[in-house]
């Protein structure tokens, strides 16, 4: 089952990254939502392939390097967010700093298996509210429909990180990586083909 | 006689790493030729030293590490090579991104001594193929004789890769590092003075 | 003892975070001060954890991962120091590349507990030294009062690296760490006051 979880996800992000790759009316040659997708099958097959993760004291296999891969793919999708809402300059480097500051310490927490990890997690945290705040404050009428991407998308991502065998432990590493394929799904696929129709 | 093709490659780019720093006539201070040749002489001394290596079923050691260190020198060439061809804006960093994409999954198909190495292996060559027709696409007279540095230079590492222990096994890894560090002279160097004496 | 330099180091610059967070007046939004910092801060989580180090013959800790989140703070401090001198374009990029192999193989040096850790430290000397020159070379009045922070900060950095258990052992790790904790605050937190007193 836990194959399951990432034998679909391979699949889903091979056929969405040759989607991408295929449909971009882009003029300008930087195809993001193409690399989110590929970057994603990446990360796919390295979960599928299963040598990379620890393993819990209740025997749960973390598969730590999903938050490496994120650190790639989310900051082309904060990339994005931005060109949408017209953060430019400063401002939108700091929020790509963010963006990998949150997957890296991600990836910190997920490694380790120690108390200390919810430091890491609290760290993870700071850097993800001051990221969203700065997005939700600033205002661009034609942008604003991200925002729901954000809560239901990006938010439930710590939520699931905070209930798997990477915090609490409340649910399995199986159903913890349906729940990231259903939000990899929602965050990289059905956002990119939303974008794709409201730039038309 | 592993040793000497790391010793060699070492020697060989220090060497290089000192030509181009002293004899750049570039008036815009980044030193791309000096970089690429001064990241692949830290590749070479690690791999002289020896000890970041996985070793197959039939005893021969694959030098993983080698892929981390093209991902940043190579990522460099392409810079060299789209400005070449006047490829800017997003195109070019598409073309920086693919280039990285080659590397790390050549670095993960390197490490990996399963069958799920083919997969790799597969990413890499798309990623690869579609990096090669964009290049080949975009017809700049003045620059087209990069086309001959990249059909018998970058293609051929897929090619060694593929006979060497990383793939096939037809070949040991003595003659693989052999032919890495000719390819690597080909690429790195002889690519640089060319490119040095046609902007003269 | 080891904890005490690596505990305050955490509260230290948790606390520098915050206030560089809420005290910039930068109307540009990239808070390189707040991300120098907070990148610090996450280095020291990770060493106060301290699972992630190599062992000296004679039993000294070496933590190696303190050289790989210089190489991201210190590259946004050279982005300061540049942006001071007025270095722009290509000669800025040149000076952000040898910032991040100077602590690359800074790193490098750090894991290797044989004899050719001397030979990644001679690189990084070496690159060091390209990057220094390059700095004292460009004359901006206004700005030249950061010439100490290079010969008192970041020139000690090597000197203490060259005295503890990672070069030739003369001091323990309890005092490198130490010094080290004090040479962060100088060069992270104190320059980074001046900077905005001085940009007023």
């Amino acid at each position: 089952m836990l194959n399951f979880a990432f034998f679909a996800g391979l699949l889903i992000f091979a056929i969405s990254s040759a989607y991408f790759y295929f449909s971009s009316k882009n003029e300008d040659g930087f195809n993001t939502a193409f690399l989110v997708s590929f970057i994603t099958l990446i990360s796919y097959v390295l979960m599928w392939q299963g040598n990379l993760t620890v393993v819990t004291s209740t025997g749960e296999p973390i598969f730590w390097t999903r938050w490496l891969f994120y650190g790639l793919s989310c900051t082309l999708l904060m990339l994005e967010i931005t060109q949408l809402k017209k953060i430019e300059g400063g401002a939108q480097v700091q929020l790509l700093y963010l963006t990998a500051i949150v997957m890296a310490t991600g990836f910190l927490a997920a490694r380790d298996l120690t108390a200390i990890r919810w430091v890491h997690f609290v760290i993870s945290s700071i850097a993800y509210v001051l990221l969203v705040m700065k997005i939700l404050s600033v205002k661009t009428a034609a942008a604003d429909w991200i925002h729901g991407y954000i809560f239901f998308g990006w938010t439930v991502f710590p939520i699931v990180f905070l209930l798997a065998p990477t915090g609490l432990g409340l649910i399995g590493a199986t159903m913890a990586n349906l729940l990231y394929l259903l939000l990899d799904i929602y965050t990289k696929i059905i956002f990119n083909i939303q974008l794709g129709r409201k730039s038309v």
